[in-house]
């Protein structure tokens, strides 16, 4: 049966997913981007974004498991863009340029309809209108045996947490402080009744922790 | 001059430092000891509590320098107990037995005066009733030179991090979920402005972090 799994969401030392005031220019809020310096600093992030080098360890492991076994990603409409209300025309197509470094279905939680929109190298982002589980019984189907991944922003994720629907979540603590944006721990009552912490592990530069459905 | 230092502020990954329902039978709130099972199994700490054996390592070595140079303790009133609202009598004197581990004087802010608790080895409790500034110039005046380490709970930290009062907080990530309780990080409006992150360790059951104040 596919499991709905989350991976690489980053959170800083206060408890934020994103920082403040979120823009085109800041995609992830001010302070945000020192979330993923863990991740941009390993070997396959940088290989999965058609970069060289990198470092290898407990962190590119995270990012290696990540992507294993999944064959479709859900995500918010602010992690797909940052157009808010009914889709003006047809222009943003996302934050990865041509060839977004998914490679499957994307199915992309909207209040406003939109047709698909298929990209080069397998991606294709469809739109779902009618809520989360709709979304999950379209991403298992696309995902043809393979798990699902959900991808972010944060109120995504504390929606299908909420709803139980997460069978694992890896969330990687950054050394960073945000001071404001977007708690990823927020509303998601019952979480202690619903998820054991399953593994927590460090690198000099991230404490990793998975969280598993009881 | 006397530094202000937070050690061995311990958080749960969804980021309280304690858990929901705090009472005299649980006065971390429920699973709320499981935040301090890192501290508990360190050498340190076990020879403070008078018990014998524990580990040596990075937990062990951030217990030690939560005692160095340290001349008073701060701590907010439900840190001190169970009891709210005015003393009913003087039967209470702390959660720590006889000779609590302090050996130093102790500040209690409380809005309800009540007359200073002589214990054993050396701490004496002073209820301090004029706010979290006073509090700080009499643990200054009793440390003769040392530093001042604040306690908790949340609230005290909080209240002395948005004055800008504190020089280095020390938070320990332990591994456990509590689901609700008293956030450590919330209400500390201006906290990206005013510290950075210092320091940043792992041991395999604890993160610790270290603010800095610019």
């Amino acid at each position: 049966m596919a499991r709905l799994r989350g991976h690489n969401i980053s959170m800083s030392l206060d408890g934020y997913a994103a920082g403040p005031d979120q823009s085109l220019d800041n995609p992830l809020g001010v302070g945000g981007e020192g979330l993923h310096t863990w991740a941009v600093a390993t070997r396959s992030w940088r290989k999965l974004h058609g970069m060289d080098g990198g470092e290898e360890g407990v962190d590119d492991e995270f990012i290696v498991r990540g992507d294993a076994g999944v064959g479709a990603t859900i995500m918010g409409r602010n992690m797909f863009g940052p157009v808010r209300g009914p889709w003006p025309d047809d222009q943003w197509t996302g934050w990865w340029g041509d060839e977004p470094p998914y490679h499957h279905p994307v199915f992309v939680l909207t209040h406003h309809a939109r047709a698909p929109i298929p990209m080069q190298g397998g991606t294709t982002f469809h739109f779902v209108t009618d809520g989360i589980e709709a979304a999950l019984e379209q991403a298992v189907a696309a995902a043809d045996g393979a798990d699902v991944r959900i991808g972010g922003g944060a109120a995504t994720i504390q929606a299908y947490l909420r709803a139980g629907l997460i069978d694992e979540l890896h969330v990687a603590i950054a050394p960073v402080l945000l001071g404001g944006g977007e708690r990823l721990f927020d509303n998601v009552g019952g979480l202690v009744d619903r998820y054991d912490v399953v593994e927590f592990v460090s690198s000099p530069v991230a404490t990793h922790m998975v969280l598993g459905r009881r």
